[in-house]
């Protein structure tokens, strides 16, 4: 009953999102997740209201202590009076309930403050694509008006580093001695760093990834030479850089306003969504119309069966569905 | 010169491919990265092909120590005078040139072994799917006829999981003293996994990590009650459980024959990549299309300018390029 009583109309919802609505946007975004086409409707709405909020997306693998150090973020953040939302990206993440007991109690701090939305992006079983439905999340918290929205993600996939390319600003968050976060990040998340922090620098092998980190740098030939991401140390759970973290975080904004990068990086956020989105609903629409009577399964069973081959059904598909542009 | 020399018509191509031409076979697959349409052509011709390949998935973080685990595998398969293609989706494999120097020795040895094939899968600024190419990679030396075909991801990420449902067999490498590699197992991986590895066995922590690890098993109420994955000991640098782990390896192998198991996954799998294949070539043609004479930059410009939203559009845009099924 309660959940019905929260289906208002489009416009109803999307002034409640707008204002500020917790219950409305949280409903809002489990019904993104579900593709719900009046969660469609309601973002229509509201988008036209997004795109004051600064995102940042902070990266790394698992054991950089990234929810530690997002946790210290969002203090110095509502310290300034400003208002965070958080999309935790990360399966094994402390607001998804994958987490040690101790992450928890740090959260709690925020449990109640309304200054603070912690809305945790579920990666399992999704139908659709995730860069996808972090960006709809994203849009909402920034729809809500909050000032920052931090996007947390785990690993090194391809799926995380599109993510990345949502935010205005990247952390990627590496520890000591771990040799193989640099192997990682020379790999992929290179292009995309603009700041990197070196977390639990209190630990053994610091020098060694400082100074593997400042060789990185110099092969950037690639990236905006305008900017050299700075490298960060902090000991987040004792706070320690937290301080000199977020001057960075402010010169790096200043540059992209600055330099006209910031508007050149929501073009290119534009452009990706909506190629996301695009590619997300006719993935779901394909799902779904596979699945009617179940003739996916039988296709399946055809091409396991090698009876058929999925190139020449996907041409048949793709001839039955997609009109020539 | 020598690459338009390699343009065979499509049946010669698939003839070459399916008599184990190396040379025909990597240059197929680098088509395939470019989505030239001669490249799917031949993949139909092949894919009847494939099917005999046993497909081992191996995953972990970084550091987890799968390369050199993987090489221990290959050496031993080779002992059995079985041929290995190795589809490494690692950023920073050693395989694609991103690795410390003893792991490109350790390599050495199967540089002049015609019965390994190894293609390293590049992971960034790919037009489309991940798991969509990988599974073209996997069918290319499937139908080259190798006996062994292992995939190595390297991550977390949703990507990694949605690859591993491509495997047969999935291993879930981990090292002591790491809890968040067990985090991230509960999170995603604990599905999937058919076996799990601790490798680097002798180091501090072990006894805690295979102490989750037994808890993590009886959480698997999800999970197929047939089978619980073994847990396994490794020091893969120096060779120790390579053996035990090749037993178990052939007892999971036994079990999806005599289970019935092998044939519903080799289908879910065959669903799957139909699936992927689709949404693939559907976001490239998206791609394609909407770069035409810049009206994608164009399109963007308005979304950032928040003149238009993204969800009207791709209402528009669906509606023009999707007919009705």
């Amino acid at each position: 009953m309660a959940r019905r009583a929260l289906r208002y109309e489009p416009d109803e919802w999307a002034d409640r999102v707008r204002n500020g609505g917790v219950r409305a946007a949280a409903r809002l975004m489990r019904m993104l997740d579900d593709h719900d086409p009046l969660a469609f409707e309601v973002m229509k709405r509201v988008y036209r209201s997004t795109g004051r909020a600064r995102v940042l997306g902070v990266t790394g693998n698992p054991g950089a202590g990234k929810s530690t150090l997002v946790t210290r973020l969002i203090g110095q953040f509502r310290q300034a009076r400003e208002t965070v939302g958080i999309v935790a990206v990360d399966p094994s993440s402390p607001y998804s309930g994958g987490a040690i007991l101790g992450d928890r109690i740090r959260m709690q701090q925020f449990a109640t403050d309304p200054g603070v939305f912690i809305r945790s992006q579920a990666t399992r079983g999704k139908l659709g694509g995730l860069a996808s439905s972090t960006n709809d999340v994203v849009n909402v918290l920034d729809a809500m008006g909050y000032d920052v929205v931090i996007v947390e993600t785990v690993g090194v996939g391809q799926d995380e580093i599109d993510i990345m390319k949502l935010a205005d600003t990247v952390l990627v968050v590496m520890v000591p001695g771990y040799g193989d976060d640099i192997q990682t990040i020379k790999a992929g998340l290179l292009e995309i760093a603009d700041l990197f922090v070196v977390n639990k620098a209190d630990r053994h092998g610091i020098d060694t990834t400082l100074r593997d980190l400042r060789q990185l740098q110099t092969l950037r030939e690639a990236h905006d030479e305008r900017w050299t991401p700075p490298i960060l140390k902090t000991v987040a759970v004792r706070g320690d850089g937290i301080p000199e973290l977020m001057q960075s975080l402010q010169r790096h904004r200043d540059f992209l306003v600055e330099s006209g990068e910031h508007d050149r990086r929501r073009q290119r956020r534009a452009v990706l969504g909506l190629v996301e989105l695009l590619s997300d609903r006719i993935k779901v629409r394909l799902e779904q119309w596979l699945s009617k009577g179940g003739q996916l399964e039988a296709l399946g069973a055809a091409i396991a069966g090698r009876e058929r081959d999925p190139y020449s059904e996907t041409e048949a598909i793709l001839g039955s569905l997609l009109r020539e542009p």
